[in-house]
Protein backbone atom coordinates (compact mmCIF):
# COMPACT_ATOMS: atom_id res chain seq x y z
CA UNK A 1 0.00 0.00 0.00
CA UNK A 2 2.18 2.94 -0.74
CA UNK A 3 1.21 6.29 -2.03
CA UNK A 4 3.97 8.75 -3.02
CA UNK A 5 3.45 12.53 -3.36
CA UNK A 6 5.80 14.62 -5.84
CA UNK A 7 5.67 18.13 -4.99
CA UNK A 8 7.76 20.22 -7.58
CA UNK A 9 7.89 23.80 -8.93
CA UNK A 10 5.22 24.41 -12.00
CA UNK A 11 7.94 25.23 -14.81
CA UNK A 12 6.67 23.44 -17.75
CA UNK A 13 6.58 19.92 -16.28
CA UNK A 14 5.02 17.91 -19.89
CA UNK A 15 2.68 15.29 -19.40
CA UNK A 16 5.07 12.95 -21.10
CA UNK A 17 7.08 13.54 -18.54
CA UNK A 18 4.68 13.31 -15.61
CA UNK A 19 4.14 9.75 -16.93
CA UNK A 20 7.88 8.73 -16.88
CA UNK A 21 7.66 10.53 -12.94
CA UNK A 22 5.03 7.54 -12.82
CA UNK A 23 5.86 4.79 -13.91
CA UNK A 24 9.77 5.16 -12.72
CA UNK A 25 8.23 5.64 -9.11
CA UNK A 26 5.54 2.84 -9.35
CA UNK A 27 8.12 0.25 -10.93
CA UNK A 28 10.82 1.50 -7.91
CA UNK A 29 8.10 0.42 -5.11
CA UNK A 30 7.60 -2.93 -7.11
CA UNK A 31 11.57 -3.71 -7.59
CA UNK A 32 12.28 -2.47 -3.83
CA UNK A 33 9.51 -3.43 -2.17
CA UNK A 34 7.59 -6.15 -4.07
CA UNK A 35 4.81 -3.86 -4.15
CA UNK A 36 1.72 -4.90 -6.56
CA UNK A 37 1.35 -1.84 -8.78
CA UNK A 38 -2.86 -2.35 -8.21
CA UNK A 39 -2.05 -1.06 -4.43
CA UNK A 40 0.52 1.96 -5.81
CA UNK A 41 -0.94 5.88 -5.69
CA UNK A 42 1.24 8.31 -7.09
CA UNK A 43 0.16 12.07 -6.88
CA UNK A 44 2.30 15.19 -8.91
CA UNK A 45 1.76 18.43 -7.25
CA UNK A 46 3.15 21.48 -9.03
CA UNK A 47 3.90 24.22 -7.28
CA UNK A 48 3.61 28.19 -8.62
CA UNK A 49 7.08 29.42 -7.99
CA UNK A 50 5.94 32.44 -5.98
CA UNK A 51 4.47 29.55 -3.28
CA UNK A 52 8.04 27.63 -3.16
CA UNK A 53 10.27 28.97 -0.61
CA UNK A 54 14.16 27.79 -0.88
CA UNK A 55 16.33 29.90 1.31
CA UNK A 56 13.99 32.43 2.71
CA UNK A 57 13.22 33.61 -0.87
CA UNK A 58 10.61 33.05 -3.04
CA UNK A 59 11.83 30.76 -6.31
CA UNK A 60 10.37 33.50 -8.49
CA UNK A 61 12.73 35.66 -7.31
CA UNK A 62 15.18 33.25 -7.00
CA UNK A 63 14.66 32.53 -10.97
CA UNK A 64 14.68 36.11 -11.89
CA UNK A 65 18.30 36.62 -10.49
CA UNK A 66 19.44 33.20 -12.93
CA UNK A 67 19.01 30.93 -9.95
CA UNK A 68 17.87 27.66 -11.29
CA UNK A 69 17.21 23.89 -10.15
CA UNK A 70 18.97 22.38 -12.72
CA UNK A 71 21.49 19.54 -12.14
CA UNK A 72 24.66 21.35 -12.79
CA UNK B 1 -7.91 18.50 16.76
CA UNK B 2 -8.54 16.41 13.92
CA UNK B 3 -7.69 17.88 10.62
CA UNK B 4 -8.77 16.10 7.55
CA UNK B 5 -7.39 16.40 4.12
CA UNK B 6 -9.11 14.19 0.87
CA UNK B 7 -7.42 13.70 -2.47
CA UNK B 8 -9.45 13.25 -5.22
CA UNK B 9 -9.06 13.21 -9.03
CA UNK B 10 -10.69 16.04 -10.59
CA UNK B 11 -13.63 15.12 -12.44
CA UNK B 12 -16.77 17.26 -11.86
CA UNK B 13 -17.54 16.77 -8.42
CA UNK B 14 -19.95 19.27 -7.43
CA UNK B 15 -20.21 22.44 -4.66
CA UNK B 16 -23.01 19.88 -2.76
CA UNK B 17 -20.74 16.76 -2.95
CA UNK B 18 -17.94 18.89 -1.53
CA UNK B 19 -20.36 19.88 1.47
CA UNK B 20 -21.50 16.73 2.12
CA UNK B 21 -17.93 15.28 2.06
CA UNK B 22 -17.15 18.19 4.41
CA UNK B 23 -20.07 17.72 7.05
CA UNK B 24 -19.69 13.57 6.69
CA UNK B 25 -16.18 13.74 7.87
CA UNK B 26 -16.90 16.27 10.64
CA UNK B 27 -19.94 14.46 11.61
CA UNK B 28 -17.83 10.93 12.00
CA UNK B 29 -14.81 12.99 13.90
CA UNK B 30 -17.91 13.38 16.28
CA UNK B 31 -19.30 10.17 16.44
CA UNK B 32 -16.06 7.79 16.98
CA UNK B 33 -14.01 9.95 19.00
CA UNK B 34 -16.16 12.92 19.96
CA UNK B 35 -14.50 15.76 18.75
CA UNK B 36 -15.67 19.22 19.02
CA UNK B 37 -16.65 20.37 15.24
CA UNK B 38 -15.20 23.59 16.39
CA UNK B 39 -11.58 22.24 16.46
CA UNK B 40 -12.25 19.76 12.90
CA UNK B 41 -10.99 21.07 9.98
CA UNK B 42 -11.08 19.08 6.62
CA UNK B 43 -9.50 19.96 2.98
CA UNK B 44 -10.52 18.84 -0.58
CA UNK B 45 -7.81 18.67 -3.11
CA UNK B 46 -8.79 17.93 -6.82
CA UNK B 47 -6.43 16.10 -8.66
CA UNK B 48 -5.70 16.89 -12.41
CA UNK B 49 -5.81 13.41 -14.11
CA UNK B 50 -2.49 13.68 -15.53
CA UNK B 51 -1.12 14.17 -12.23
CA UNK B 52 -2.59 10.93 -10.63
CA UNK B 53 -0.85 7.65 -10.88
CA UNK B 54 -2.30 4.21 -10.51
CA UNK B 55 -0.29 0.75 -11.14
CA UNK B 56 1.60 2.97 -13.16
CA UNK B 57 -0.25 4.77 -15.76
CA UNK B 58 -2.10 8.44 -15.23
CA UNK B 59 -5.11 8.46 -14.39
CA UNK B 60 -6.39 10.45 -18.18
CA UNK B 61 -5.07 7.69 -19.52
CA UNK B 62 -6.89 4.94 -17.79
CA UNK B 63 -9.99 7.17 -18.71
CA UNK B 64 -9.25 7.32 -22.27
CA UNK B 65 -9.16 3.42 -22.31
CA UNK B 66 -12.22 3.45 -20.59
CA UNK B 67 -11.69 2.27 -16.88
CA UNK B 68 -13.13 4.42 -13.93
CA UNK B 69 -13.48 4.87 -10.28
CA UNK B 70 -16.72 3.43 -10.10
CA UNK B 71 -18.04 1.14 -7.92
CA UNK B 72 -19.22 -1.44 -9.66
CA UNK C 1 -8.96 7.23 -6.63
CA UNK C 2 -9.59 9.09 -2.78
CA UNK C 3 -7.08 9.49 -0.71
CA UNK C 4 -7.94 10.56 2.86
CA UNK C 5 -5.18 11.34 5.81
CA UNK C 6 -6.84 11.77 9.10
CA UNK C 7 -4.66 13.75 11.66
CA UNK C 8 -5.39 13.02 15.24
CA UNK C 9 -3.76 13.98 18.30
CA UNK C 10 -2.75 10.77 20.04
CA UNK C 11 -4.90 10.37 22.97
CA UNK C 12 -6.01 6.76 22.99
CA UNK C 13 -7.59 6.30 19.86
CA UNK C 14 -8.37 2.48 20.07
CA UNK C 15 -8.11 0.08 17.25
CA UNK C 16 -11.76 -0.31 16.86
CA UNK C 17 -12.29 3.25 16.38
CA UNK C 18 -9.77 3.58 13.76
CA UNK C 19 -11.63 0.82 11.91
CA UNK C 20 -14.89 2.68 12.71
CA UNK C 21 -13.39 5.87 10.98
CA UNK C 22 -11.54 4.08 7.84
CA UNK C 23 -14.77 2.07 7.40
CA UNK C 24 -17.05 5.69 7.66
CA UNK C 25 -15.03 7.67 5.50
CA UNK C 26 -14.63 4.65 2.76
CA UNK C 27 -18.19 4.45 2.85
CA UNK C 28 -18.59 8.30 2.57
CA UNK C 29 -16.34 7.98 -0.40
CA UNK C 30 -19.13 5.62 -1.89
CA UNK C 31 -21.82 7.34 -1.00
CA UNK C 32 -21.34 11.11 -1.80
CA UNK C 33 -18.63 10.37 -5.09
CA UNK C 34 -19.71 6.72 -6.20
CA UNK C 35 -15.68 6.12 -5.86
CA UNK C 36 -14.67 2.01 -5.96
CA UNK C 37 -13.75 1.57 -1.76
CA UNK C 38 -10.62 -1.33 -4.01
CA UNK C 39 -9.43 2.38 -5.34
CA UNK C 40 -10.28 4.37 -1.56
CA UNK C 41 -7.16 4.28 0.71
CA UNK C 42 -7.11 5.62 4.48
CA UNK C 43 -4.26 7.13 6.16
CA UNK C 44 -4.79 7.51 10.15
CA UNK C 45 -1.74 9.59 11.50
CA UNK C 46 -1.80 10.27 15.45
CA UNK C 47 0.18 12.97 16.78
CA UNK C 48 1.75 13.10 20.09
CA UNK C 49 0.34 16.60 22.15
CA UNK C 50 3.47 18.28 22.53
CA UNK C 51 3.79 18.63 18.39
CA UNK C 52 0.43 19.74 17.84
CA UNK C 53 0.06 23.71 18.58
CA UNK C 54 -3.40 25.16 18.43
CA UNK C 55 -3.98 29.35 19.33
CA UNK C 56 0.16 29.49 19.74
CA UNK C 57 -0.03 26.87 22.56
CA UNK C 58 0.91 23.23 22.60
CA UNK C 59 -1.76 20.50 23.39
CA UNK C 60 0.11 19.46 26.00
CA UNK C 61 0.09 22.35 27.84
CA UNK C 62 -3.88 22.93 26.85
CA UNK C 63 -4.84 19.20 28.31
CA UNK C 64 -2.68 20.18 31.56
CA UNK C 65 -4.80 23.17 32.00
CA UNK C 66 -8.14 21.17 31.65
CA UNK C 67 -8.99 21.94 27.70
CA UNK C 68 -9.56 19.21 26.02
CA UNK C 69 -10.97 18.72 22.19
CA UNK C 70 -14.42 16.96 22.92
CA UNK C 71 -17.73 17.96 21.44
CA UNK C 72 -19.54 20.21 24.63
CA UNK D 1 16.18 19.57 6.74
CA UNK D 2 12.96 21.57 7.50
CA UNK D 3 10.30 21.11 5.21
CA UNK D 4 7.06 23.49 5.89
CA UNK D 5 3.81 23.22 3.84
CA UNK D 6 1.23 26.25 4.78
CA UNK D 7 -1.77 25.71 3.48
CA UNK D 8 -4.38 28.77 3.48
CA UNK D 9 -7.87 29.73 2.17
CA UNK D 10 -7.03 31.54 -0.61
CA UNK D 11 -8.68 35.26 0.14
CA UNK D 12 -6.27 37.36 -1.66
CA UNK D 13 -3.23 36.69 -0.10
CA UNK D 14 -0.36 38.78 -2.08
CA UNK D 15 3.10 37.74 -3.15
CA UNK D 16 4.44 40.60 -0.69
CA UNK D 17 3.07 38.34 1.97
CA UNK D 18 3.67 35.14 0.56
CA UNK D 19 7.73 36.56 0.74
CA UNK D 20 6.79 37.86 4.77
CA UNK D 21 5.82 33.98 5.09
CA UNK D 22 8.57 32.21 3.62
CA UNK D 23 11.25 34.63 4.97
CA UNK D 24 9.49 34.86 8.40
CA UNK D 25 9.14 30.61 9.01
CA UNK D 26 13.12 30.18 7.29
CA UNK D 27 14.05 32.49 9.94
CA UNK D 28 12.41 30.85 12.95
CA UNK D 29 13.93 27.23 11.77
CA UNK D 30 17.37 29.23 11.73
CA UNK D 31 16.85 30.94 15.26
CA UNK D 32 14.62 27.80 17.14
CA UNK D 33 16.55 24.72 15.37
CA UNK D 34 19.98 26.27 13.99
CA UNK D 35 19.06 25.24 11.00
CA UNK D 36 20.72 26.01 7.32
CA UNK D 37 18.60 28.46 5.32
CA UNK D 38 19.78 26.47 2.42
CA UNK D 39 18.31 22.97 3.58
CA UNK D 40 15.12 24.81 4.44
CA UNK D 41 12.20 24.39 1.96
CA UNK D 42 8.64 26.08 2.61
CA UNK D 43 5.79 25.81 0.01
CA UNK D 44 2.52 27.38 0.19
CA UNK D 45 -0.75 26.01 -0.76
CA UNK D 46 -3.83 28.16 -1.48
CA UNK D 47 -7.10 26.43 -0.83
CA UNK D 48 -10.34 27.51 -2.30
CA UNK D 49 -13.32 28.01 0.01
CA UNK D 50 -15.59 25.44 -1.43
CA UNK D 51 -12.32 22.99 -0.48
CA UNK D 52 -12.02 24.27 3.35
CA UNK D 53 -14.23 22.93 5.79
CA UNK D 54 -14.76 24.36 9.30
CA UNK D 55 -17.17 22.75 11.86
CA UNK D 56 -18.78 20.88 9.26
CA UNK D 57 -19.18 23.73 6.78
CA UNK D 58 -17.80 24.86 3.41
CA UNK D 59 -15.57 28.68 4.62
CA UNK D 60 -17.30 30.00 1.34
CA UNK D 61 -20.40 29.17 3.55
CA UNK D 62 -19.31 30.73 6.31
CA UNK D 63 -17.94 34.00 4.66
CA UNK D 64 -21.48 34.21 3.42
CA UNK D 65 -23.15 34.63 6.65
CA UNK D 66 -19.88 37.09 7.60
CA UNK D 67 -17.80 34.48 9.94
CA UNK D 68 -13.96 35.65 9.01
CA UNK D 69 -10.90 34.07 10.23
CA UNK D 70 -9.72 37.94 10.89
CA UNK D 71 -8.54 37.72 14.49
CA UNK D 72 -10.24 40.13 16.69
CA UNK E 1 12.98 21.88 -5.71
CA UNK E 2 11.27 18.51 -5.55
CA UNK E 3 9.87 16.93 -2.65
CA UNK E 4 8.60 13.66 -2.63
CA UNK E 5 6.61 12.04 0.26
CA UNK E 6 6.95 7.98 -0.11
CA UNK E 7 4.21 6.55 2.52
CA UNK E 8 4.18 2.56 3.16
CA UNK E 9 3.12 0.36 5.77
CA UNK E 10 5.48 -0.57 7.95
CA UNK E 11 6.04 -4.09 7.40
CA UNK E 12 10.25 -4.73 8.07
CA UNK E 13 11.28 -2.33 4.95
CA UNK E 14 15.39 -2.33 5.99
CA UNK E 15 17.24 0.59 6.11
CA UNK E 16 19.06 -0.93 2.81
CA UNK E 17 15.72 -0.73 1.11
CA UNK E 18 14.92 2.38 2.04
CA UNK E 19 18.28 3.97 1.04
CA UNK E 20 17.62 2.16 -2.30
CA UNK E 21 14.29 4.26 -2.46
CA UNK E 22 15.88 7.49 -1.60
CA UNK E 23 18.47 6.98 -4.39
CA UNK E 24 15.73 5.83 -6.70
CA UNK E 25 13.58 9.01 -6.58
CA UNK E 26 16.46 11.29 -6.59
CA UNK E 27 17.78 9.85 -9.53
CA UNK E 28 14.31 9.87 -11.55
CA UNK E 29 14.19 13.36 -10.60
CA UNK E 30 17.38 14.30 -12.70
CA UNK E 31 16.82 11.88 -15.14
CA UNK E 32 13.12 13.20 -15.81
CA UNK E 33 13.55 16.82 -15.03
CA UNK E 34 17.07 17.64 -14.95
CA UNK E 35 16.73 18.36 -10.87
CA UNK E 36 19.74 19.26 -9.26
CA UNK E 37 19.73 16.26 -6.38
CA UNK E 38 21.05 18.87 -3.94
CA UNK E 39 17.49 20.56 -4.28
CA UNK E 40 15.94 17.44 -4.22
CA UNK E 41 14.40 15.92 -0.77
CA UNK E 42 12.50 12.79 0.21
CA UNK E 43 10.98 11.92 3.40
CA UNK E 44 9.91 7.97 3.89
CA UNK E 45 6.51 7.67 6.31
CA UNK E 46 6.07 3.98 7.35
CA UNK E 47 2.73 4.02 9.08
CA UNK E 48 1.17 1.26 11.12
CA UNK E 49 -1.01 -1.66 9.87
CA UNK E 50 -3.86 -0.45 12.19
CA UNK E 51 -3.41 2.56 10.49
CA UNK E 52 -3.79 2.52 6.99
CA UNK E 53 -6.92 1.28 5.19
CA UNK E 54 -8.02 0.05 1.91
CA UNK E 55 -11.51 -0.89 0.66
CA UNK E 56 -12.81 -0.09 4.25
CA UNK E 57 -10.63 -2.13 5.84
CA UNK E 58 -7.60 -2.13 8.03
CA UNK E 59 -4.45 -3.36 6.25
CA UNK E 60 -3.58 -5.28 10.11
CA UNK E 61 -7.26 -7.32 9.17
CA UNK E 62 -6.52 -7.77 5.80
CA UNK E 63 -2.85 -9.27 6.30
CA UNK E 64 -4.97 -11.59 9.46
CA UNK E 65 -6.96 -12.74 6.13
CA UNK E 66 -4.03 -13.48 4.34
CA UNK E 67 -4.22 -9.96 2.01
CA UNK E 68 -0.90 -8.81 0.91
CA UNK E 69 0.56 -6.28 -1.49
CA UNK E 70 3.04 -8.37 -3.20
CA UNK E 71 3.42 -8.20 -6.65
CA UNK E 72 1.94 -11.28 -8.46
CA UNK F 1 -8.12 28.93 8.43
CA UNK F 2 -4.19 28.30 8.30
CA UNK F 3 -2.82 24.73 8.98
CA UNK F 4 0.87 24.54 9.07
CA UNK F 5 3.06 21.13 8.95
CA UNK F 6 6.64 21.69 10.02
CA UNK F 7 8.81 18.54 9.38
CA UNK F 8 12.28 18.13 10.47
CA UNK F 9 14.85 15.65 10.79
CA UNK F 10 14.59 13.81 14.75
CA UNK F 11 17.58 15.21 16.23
CA UNK F 12 17.25 16.17 20.27
CA UNK F 13 14.63 18.68 19.22
CA UNK F 14 13.09 19.85 22.57
CA UNK F 15 9.38 20.35 24.15
CA UNK F 16 10.51 24.09 24.28
CA UNK F 17 12.00 24.55 20.81
CA UNK F 18 8.35 22.88 19.72
CA UNK F 19 6.64 25.84 21.63
CA UNK F 20 8.56 27.91 19.97
CA UNK F 21 8.21 26.96 16.35
CA UNK F 22 4.08 26.18 17.26
CA UNK F 23 4.41 30.15 18.87
CA UNK F 24 6.36 31.84 15.71
CA UNK F 25 4.46 30.04 13.13
CA UNK F 26 1.05 31.05 14.90
CA UNK F 27 2.22 34.26 15.46
CA UNK F 28 3.26 34.82 11.71
CA UNK F 29 0.21 33.71 10.62
CA UNK F 30 -1.24 36.79 12.80
CA UNK F 31 1.41 39.47 11.57
CA UNK F 32 1.22 38.78 7.73
CA UNK F 33 -2.11 37.73 7.15
CA UNK F 34 -4.70 38.37 10.19
CA UNK F 35 -5.57 35.08 11.00
CA UNK F 36 -7.52 34.46 14.06
CA UNK F 37 -4.79 31.73 16.54
CA UNK F 38 -7.97 30.08 17.71
CA UNK F 39 -8.13 29.05 13.72
CA UNK F 40 -4.27 28.27 13.02
CA UNK F 41 -3.33 24.82 14.20
CA UNK F 42 0.30 23.64 13.78
CA UNK F 43 1.85 20.20 13.47
CA UNK F 44 5.41 18.62 13.83
CA UNK F 45 6.28 15.90 12.55
CA UNK F 46 9.70 14.40 13.67
CA UNK F 47 11.42 11.95 10.60
CA UNK F 48 14.19 9.55 11.61
CA UNK F 49 17.31 10.37 10.18
CA UNK F 50 16.92 6.81 7.76
CA UNK F 51 14.08 8.16 6.18
CA UNK F 52 14.80 11.36 5.39
CA UNK F 53 16.80 11.65 1.82
CA UNK F 54 19.22 14.81 0.35
CA UNK F 55 21.19 14.57 -2.44
CA UNK F 56 20.15 11.09 -3.10
CA UNK F 57 21.73 9.94 0.90
CA UNK F 58 19.90 8.75 3.63
CA UNK F 59 20.68 12.15 6.22
CA UNK F 60 21.60 9.11 8.92
CA UNK F 61 25.18 8.44 6.21
CA UNK F 62 25.42 11.73 6.16
CA UNK F 63 25.63 12.35 9.89
CA UNK F 64 28.26 9.51 9.54
CA UNK F 65 30.40 11.79 7.35
CA UNK F 66 30.42 14.58 9.42
CA UNK F 67 27.68 16.69 7.32
CA UNK F 68 24.96 18.76 9.09
CA UNK F 69 22.41 21.11 8.45
CA UNK F 70 23.98 23.36 10.92
CA UNK F 71 23.53 27.04 9.80
CA UNK F 72 26.85 27.97 8.80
Amino acid sequence: MPYIKIEVTREGVTREQKQKLIKGVTDLMTHVLNKDPQLTHVVIQEVELDDWGFAGEQVSVLREKGITADKK
